[in-house]
């Protein structure tokens, strides 16, 4: 196995002592888990699979690359490869005007995640007949009726696992939950269907959903599909491979530190993280019932910024999810203008100050600042404003329960915790029991954090910010994923202030020979530390270079916008 | 004094345990009380009084009726009578096009509210010196630039006194707050500002701000000003009294458990408690920092609907809160045309099942149904739909942090508990701290309410709810209170479903010969006793008769113009 720079007396750090595993207990799961794989396998459906002889043995040993695989394979046909390669607002029109029909996409993209699926396990739940006749109806009515259902009428969506669906187990990536059955489907997935998404996949998490990985005692890691041993991120990392691969024309995923940006970034995609309330978190499984210091979102994975707002103006303007989930506000999406860019001034935070970024980080943040310069952008360097604070804040938060609520989505079947999950767990003060006024005045710490950050954006004139996803690129998931990533401040700092972010690709990768390692640097913490041991660079060969792009509460629009342009400057 | 109806043995209801007042702490605070009410008699100009020998001197023994004495008194001239008589819609157009100076509207609106403080004892702080400045300012401004400063140039609005004011002391009701002077004006205040408002006055509170009354040790009860015995409401019960009494244009309260309905519905106005996040909060005196389990918001109180309109549509619009309060959302105010009647769906709250209402509320939607029924509107019985969960959940979220807060804004001063702070501090399971956990299952319990509503609306296609504002018409306030307003469930339902709620007037008054009391009915609970009990019918003579008018959540535009349509047919 290749070194991983993992860190040494992790066991240091944990502050989780109350362990609720129980290997005598989860040995009677054990038949439950294999009948759930047996049932994956199953649905993986043969017909679609490559032979096993093109998959390498040793994918968790040697660096492969899904993505140039499925690119080259014959086993997918010439028309098959136009499909899964056209953005998703083509693909709506295309359906729309019968150039294509929802069956012939539906089976193109469940045909390339199959193949993708051999290699990355990044689905938890197949279910393509399912989905085929549900194109098949779509084909009949827009034949009948000269008309779609609606704006994704025919459009294979993913789904990550965690959101529920009526019918099917609901996990989470909790092992106990394999009994969860929802009698009614999420919110997202009544709205989706109404507005003629396909499904036939959901797709991986990891343990507690509180991984930038997406590794569980159910179906095991995922792989990044442009580095086999690296983490397609998390934890909506299934998501994140599989539109990388594109094996969903659209990807659905969840994010409360991290979880839709880490994914997007590390497998190369665009990611939204929107404003609280505006794409509903209803009905899915978590350990987040009532807890509202920071709160979850959820958003798209795509392949365009065109394709997010597709995704944000079809499911707001005609999903209307507020008329289902009252936790969702009435406000619809704004047609926002791309700006020119010299009427835009960036913030780029080249460093934290808490934890330095690996050097294609580095690398990235000055190809995006040289690009955005040449097209006329003001540029200004983005100083860290109460970054410690940020993180100090959020981190409570995550634990503030004492970890109650994991506990119990864990004790039932007694799994073993991953390392990630011992990681999460020692969050802010670990295991102790926050009362309502410790809560609240976390809270106030929040909203004080807020308000200096609106004042930095309304009195600096500064439209947005840029900056790294995570320290690095995709950290390495082979071995239990002990060398994950372990620092979330880079993503956590969006979800404590509520901002929109979007993550965009460079298109730059890693490359061991240019992004050298700087061997004269001092870490600033045992955390910094942790963060530069892992940066081995033939490591990450291949792995997409990405950052966040930011904007101020609730200017989603603002943000998508920027986003095509930015698409536009590198491109 | 008169019989109030006032409960035996209230002291068996207290759940409040540690009282933290002490009577010799307090005794050191008198001077700084004395010294609050010596500037507030002083800021009450002399020469814009009446003479003591036009108030009587029983007014808290008899029934006194201040706005008939303002109707009628000679010492107000006809002008400024005219003038405090015009709605702000009309004043701001009137200013506007120079038919009235800014200067004459405040000094007419000023000399009303000294003579209305003469009688009711509404405000708490007088700045008449210092509005003048401000309206000859504006009167100059508009002179030599031939334009406004804003949408509200030149308008006198009142301001609940806990709204933080720069460099004025701003205690919100706690005698330890007497030191405290904000440096920077509260986000309300700086909008309302920047719109062109003047200021003048600020207004009378209850001690924790958690009454449905205002009585505090500071400078004790404000009068109703219909009837001098009742209570004008609370805990923005000077703005109620202030608004009914013309003494400002527009007034702007708080409200987290009916603090802007039961003032404006005991003192006969119209008053809007906005969904959350659309009008700022930040910068005010409160127990309820980082609290959002049942959040605050504020909102105006008027004389019209027009009025309410303008104040949304201006603060929102042109105010943008949101460039200074991160917790308004970005979301204008929409223009919503009237309904046609016969389009409309209303469910009317006759009884909530818990608490029935007295007999002038039980004639008033009576009223109130026929008035629609015959305008066209389809009207239909609202069956209660979870009350009991609905007012077992928000009253454990008032008191879920052991009444930490409230100790704490109480304990500096040591001032005695009023009968209605010790009922309030009685709520949910009084001086028990709640963990994390518990308080996450409170907030899961109201979005579950929260879901089963919005589901009432969608599913019966029901528009908006019609329902009692209080179990009566304002109570007495006299004897320090002890028979004030206990249950708050009517109100209280509106806000843990964050719904947007507008109590708008019947034009109906209490009147003892035809509201009789209902002697055969027997109480359902100890609660409904202590209600029952209290309808004395002689004591309300004159009180007026008003409801709440309720919808979906961010629904408050359709509120409004619907609340135009119900002032149309019943004037």
């Amino acid at each position: 196995m290749p070194a991983t720079g993992e860190p040494a007396n992790i066991e240091s750090f944990y502050k989780f002592k109350d362990d609720v595993s129980d290997p005598k207990l989860f040995e009677t799961w054990k038949p439950k888990i294999q009948a759930y794989r047996d049932a994956l396998d199953k649905n993986t459906l043969t017909e679609y699979r490559v032979p096993e002889s093109d998959i390498p043995s040793d994918l968790d040993d040697k660096i492969f690359n899904t993505v140039e695989f499925l690119s080259a394979t014959k086993a997918l046909t010439d028309k098959e490869k136009e499909i899964t390669s056209t953005s998703a607002s083509d693909l709506t029109a295309k359906i729309a005007s019968k150039e294509y029909s929802s069956v012939d996409v539906l089976k193109a993209f469940a045909h390339r995640a199959v193949i993708l699926q051999q290699f990355t396990n990044f689905a938890m739940d197949f279910f393509i007949h399912e989905g085929l006749k549900r194109a098949e109806e779509l084909d009949a009515y827009l034949a009948k009726e000269g008309k779609t259902v609606g704006p994704l009428h025919g459009l294979p969506i993913s789904l990550k696992e965690q959101i529920g669906y009526a019918g099917k187990i609901t996990n989470g990536g909790w092992v106990a939950w394999l009994d969860n059955i929802p009698k009614e489907d999420a919110t997202t997935i009544k709205t989706l269907r109404k507005l003629g998404a396909t499904f036939f996949v959901r797709t991986n998490q990891p343990q507690s959903l509180m991984h930038l990985d997406s590794n569980n005692n159910i179906i095991g890691r995922s792989r990044n599909p442009y580095n086999s041993l690296l983490t397609p991120g998390g934890s909506s990392g299934g998501e994140g491979a599989c539109v990388a691969g594109r094996g969903s024309a659209i990807g659905v995923g969840t994010d409360i530190g991290g979880s839709i940006r880490s994914p997007a970034a590390f497998s190369g995609c665009y990611g939204l993280r929107p404003t609280s309330r505006r794409i509903s978190c209803l009905g899915g499984v978590s350990s987040g019932k009532g807890q509202e210091s920071v709160v979850a979102v959820a958003g798209p994975i795509t392949n365009s910024v065109a394709d997010i707002n597709l995704f944000m103006k079809s499911y707001i303007n005609e999903g209307k999810p507020w008329d289902d989930d009252p936790w969702c506000i009435p406000v619809l999406w704004r047609e926002v203008p791309e700006p020119s860019p010299k009427d835009v001034t960036v913030a780029i935070l080249y460093d934290d100050g808490l934890v330095k970024p690996h050097p294609p980080i580095a690398r990235g943040l000055e190809f995006v600042e040289s690009k955005l310069k040449a097209a006329g952008v003001n540029v200004v360097k983005f100083d860290p404003l109460d970054i410690q604070e940020a993180f100090d804040i959020v981190n409570e938060m995550y634990s503030c329960d004492g970890n109650h609520a994991q506990k119990e989505m864990i004790r039932p079947s007694g799994e073993p915790l991953l390392p990630m999950t011992k990681w999460a767990l020692s969050f802010g003060n670990g295991d102790k029991m926050y009362n309502v006024t410790e809560n609240r005045e976390l809270n106030y710490r929040r909203d004080a954090l807020r308000k200096k950050y609106l004042d930095y954006f309304t009195k600096e004139k500064v439209d947005f910010i840029i900056s790294p996803t995570y320290v690095g690129c995709a950290p390495a998931s082979i071995n239990d994923g002990v060398a994950g990533p372990f620092y979330w401040g880079y993503t956590t700092l969006f979800n404590i202030l509520d901002l929109p972010t979007l993550v965009f690709p460079t298109g730059l990768k890693q490359d061991p020979k240019v992004d050298v390692k700087d061997t004269t640097y001092t870490p600033r913490s045992a955390l910094d530390k942790i963060e530069q041991d892992k940066y081995i660079p033939e490591l990450f060969e291949g792995a997409p270079i990405c950052f966040q792009l930011s904007a101020r509460r609730y200017f989603d629009e603002e943000v998508v916008a920027f986003g095509k342009v930015i698409e536009n400057i590198i491109n």
